[in-house]
């Protein structure tokens, strides 16, 4: 195989990584929709403890701990940002209509 | 549902993406080694913008392309760290073998 082979099974893995990205970032989002109605806190430190060690625990390499550990810091990152815009603009407009 | 039912989907997302982000540096080392053999370089620019055109151009949210753009820079980063440091180390056991 040659570089181009290998690119395009790249280019495979990174339309499939895309897709469950985004579907962790639904999931995140439902969990923020169950937070704002019981008047939670976004942020929860015990939790993202939680998902480092799933998926450090789960990690067979050839990407050490650290680098899985540094990728997921982002993507839990972007997860909680897209939560609260979400949720934010949801409640905005929620509040709108009920004036 | 509620919030855990919501983490234990994430949990399983977490695993399929920690494995898929392995199997995307282990191309990405395949291709260092070919790159070694060549004699070429490992950064390359058109490649890098190639890939953040395949993800973008993929992404149908809720994640919007400026967050799969900063979640794949730190991606390519962390596959290119792995493909630097494997190669290397390799082309440090053969050059050691060699003498």
């Amino acid at each position: 195989m040659d570089i181009d082979d290998w690119r395009v099974i790249i280019d495979e893995l990174d339309v499939q990584i895309v897709d469950l990205l985004n579907r962790r970032s639904q999931c995140a989002i439902e969990i923020g929709r169950i937070k704002q109605r019981l008047g939670l806190a976004v942020y929860s430190p015990s939790r993202e403890a939680e998902v480092l060690s799933n998926v450090t625990s789960h990690n067979k390499g050839p990407l050490d701990n650290e680098a899985i550990r540094r990728l997921f810091e982002r993507i839990i990152d972007e997860s909680r940002r897209v939560e609260r815009v979400t949720v934010s603009r949801e409640n905005h407009t929620q509040e709108k209509d009920s004036h």
